[in-house]
């Protein structure tokens, strides 16, 4: 039994609240159950140096927990003076995810920021953070499309990520932090609109997994991408 | 005129969203206009290292802006790997009229940090910072008094802060972003309530100023501060 | 009654010995009593890259303590790695106080930085170096005009700044350090010459005060600065 | 074709050569072609704070390439005073890796690190790190049961890691550099004798792979890992 | 012929101001020529964590100079968050110059921390910083002795320092900038009274030298010394 | 007696392995007994900011120890955030060395870096990486001249380093770490084929020593590094 009471393959509620702030091309607040977090899209001139004069774009992203996301207060890593191991390898795959829909010749020479801020953590805010992010791109690129500023559209696809793990020895979908913090193994899955992957990444905890557990686990996050996707559409619809 | 049309005595509407997150102590979403702003309370039994053994409390406050808060995307302080100087300014100045109000020696051997994360800037941040960490505050002190780990309450009184300044000649009431960036003066106030001052603060951008302005800018400060005092009352009363 | 036997009005002895440093374009040691500065003022051409080609000037500050200025000696700034919040505090203060009487156009497309550094602190460092470093601005100016570099003055009037407080439910001037350590309120404030306000900062230390309060803080800093002006003009008249 | 003439399914060259260093309580020279990384084992009787008067022990790993590792000379993280996000993303696999194999409880209070450095890379040096670090901590393992400090082996099982990708349209076995920085989808898989996997990532580069493909990975990656598994045995039978 | 005239051999005016700050418990501003330093002594109670429980004590040294000590504006090493090599170089080299003259069982559990700041700079600094620091550590150490904390002297003899080079071909003593800038060799030695070297070193900064300019370097260095330890005597005795 | 049984006089083996690794322009293992440092040249096109358009070249030196080089294991200095004292001390001396025989003009705008990383520690690393990084630079510079980049060679001489010091009251030859670690006195010479001095460097570690000691150190250091060249020699040669 999960702790939530929920079905091994059965999702928290999604919610998508688009237009969260005013300032950003693109925003949206994502919700899987009490995850929360805060996707804003911010549009530049300007791409990293090493791309400059190429006539290409660039799209990148932040990712951040407030100090009192989670259970017990963390220490800013702004007053640390620095980002944690964890923090820069999510940023990492949040940039790389979205880069892996997009085409950044299309986009013309600048660059999308794609910034996560963590407001309530229960599980799964890389992921809620991918999957936000795609939103918040979304609208910016509509936004400079109506504008005239983009005449293709950049992005070839929908993108969206989910957690799932090996809890109490069976697979089950989109874990809270309940179940993460005391998983077997635990796995992230970015995944294309229309089948492909485009990461994988499948980790040990407590006791190492077998190629079938993989194959479950992969079964279960198409499940659950699936409903994204569709939470996706409608945000972006309206 | 006001860029907003707002009268120069005219404060825009202020909105509080108590318990906003779900594990913080005291939290609450307070908005002056378009100025949001999160302020959490976290309680922890440890104190800083100069005060452990003493039976004391503290109570602290920390700030940050996310990076598309404003009209323009700001780095990351975490990236930069340090904390600017305003932001450090600000901090000092929160936690300093939070403790006008607290008797640390009530509080027991505990600290109380109040962070305040700043979603959507509009002139006024450090302000409805120091307004909104006292609801978060109290709340905070609620739950302690209710649970029986403090026996008195060491909060004496109110405290809010409210922004004004000398805008092309007139003296003006809760500056928003257009005001703030071209002001000649721009004041900080943190009142308690029933009078006293625990900090004013007004500074000439443009033009010095005269006494007769500073008590004009004091007024009006009053004027504001009152309708924060009836703002905090009706959150924490819920 | 104050520790020094001082009147609640009454100034510590003010020296200023102009010329103590033979590189920088102007210098002075600055004492308020036990309180000595060295203020510097150097002339470069190049100004913040956010400044570059609008042939405007620019006036920044910088400040510091030697470790043993203090009664037990402090950490060096350099060696932990970054400077506090109070040390950039005070040096955003000292650059927008001098800001003030500058008109940055007629400088020119050039940068003078005032470095105050403490060499023996007894309270009241921040204001010292304020007024100290006006000397050696206006030093390091005459010799730009001396010169030929700069035609029109650019400087519009003196500028001093003393601290007061309420030591003993009584406001006096020019706190030293037993005061300062154990004031309920504690004012700084930076006056122009002629009567206007650069900058008014009063903060509660121990207890919150009352406008009336303020206005005799503000009077006694009027007294102190006529008294700084004084010894501004005949320091910089030799 | 493979740049290197290789078939798909075919290694580089393994070589490792034990003891390379003799202060370290275990260590090797691993070679896979021209990648090399030298892995030291070091025993150290402190555990991290948050793990004292448990009686457990633990196993941490640190990487870093050798400034002039690469084709061009890169800058070293202690002059930038800082590790990168991919340098922390290794050091946090490796170390995860390896306790996949250890009962952290029959190592006792004590610490093992294993720091892998990059003399040369030619392609897939986290995976080379993670199979030579089992070398290196079998060999201190051992000195620990010999001397009598440790006395049930809580080494489980081998573990070793292998990187493998699509390169041209075809999965491709233990990538090196030409192969690796054009590669569509790169994949490092850590797996433990007997057949059980500790962590499968799989990236695509260029374009979204699918599961066929990502099967057909794990494959290679089964029959690479064999060949790894044979040297470590030889490596650490002498 | 060198740029100020002297001669060879001949030193620029020494002169040592002792007790220039009132905290230290010990201080002294020493000049050679136009090389002005702050040397202050502060004593206290803790040991650096390494040597505690020992019994022993410890003598270190800092150093630093003002950022317009020199002809043109330096940046703070505070703003630049590190200290340089060169700073971090010399640090060292006063701390083991002094301890090579105290007995630090002798000074029981305490530190006594040296801080030399540049105040202003024409060569030389690094050597009347430890030339200096000897005559605040003797007034600190008269203190503890006065005050019956020490009963052994821990100060075993003198110790002086001065720079010496090639310039223009001709070994030259106590280099002023305009020598330092273009010597082809530059060399400080450390003596200690009675003639033993407590450290020596000579760089090629233009053309290799030899091992006679190396002695005649030495004997300029013996001739500087015997000046400063009489400057030294004079300037504790009073 | 040493304790390794050596003659006062007698050096340690030295070996040279050339073409240690494939990337670098220039490499070598240099090993001083069971010191041995891995010594890498780096030709790149740009040179410092302060050098552009000048035409010269510039070399320069860096420093590290494995963690594991040493007895006990080291924090990374990337880890900390920072190089040491030593560590920036040692670069700047490599640097200096090499610069000693090399005419910078018929370098060309290039720079070249050597790269010492110590592969395992036993006493003398500093003067083993200068003496290897003298023989990556004669490979890269002869590379540069094959390819006709440079026509003129550059290096006007060998340059080799050796330390002694003072051991049990005896001035002994290439100190080993036992030797090091309670040495009188210890000192560092940098050589130039042909008699000339770079750098001398001798510090009293224990007791302080005389004119005479020194000139025994220099004596032995000019019989080591006649040692030093000759293997030099020999693996340029090849």
């Amino acid at each position: 039994m999960r702790p939530s009471g929920r079905a091994p393959d059965e999702m928290r509620a999604i919610t998508i609240e688009t237009g969260y702030t005013k300032h950003a091309e693109g925003s949206c607040l994502i919700s899987f159950g009490e995850t929360k977090v805060l996707c804003t899209a911010s549009v530049e001139r300007n791409v990293p140096p090493w791309m400059r004069g190429k006539g290409e774009g660039w799209v990148t992203g932040e990712y951040s927990m407030l100090p009192r996301a989670t259970h017990t207060r963390g220490q800013r890593e702004a007053a640390k003076g620095k980002q944690s191991g964890r923090t820069q390898e999510i940023q990492r795959l949040i940039g790389r995810s979205l880069r892996a829909v997009v085409d950044l010749r299309k986009l013309g020479e600048r660059q999308i920021t794609l910034d996560c801020d963590v407001i309530q953590a229960d599980g799964g805010t890389r992921t809620a953070s991918i999957s936000g992010a795609w939103v918040a791109l979304r609208l910016a690129v509509d936004g400079l499309m109506k504008s005239g500023d983009i005449v293709e559209d950049p992005i070839s696809a929908k993108v969206a990520a989910i957690s799932c793990g090996i809890y109490n020895g069976t697979p089950v979908l989109d874990l809270d932090y309940p179940e993460d913090s005391s998983a077997d193994a635990d796995a992230n899955f970015v995944l294309i609109e229309g089948g492909k992957i485009a990461e994988a990444q499948a980790t040990a905890e407590g006791a190492p997994y077998d190629e079938e557990a993989f194959l479950r686990l992969l079964r279960l996050a198409q499940m659950g991408c699936a409903q994204v996707f569709r939470a996706q559409d409608e945000a972006t619809r309206k």
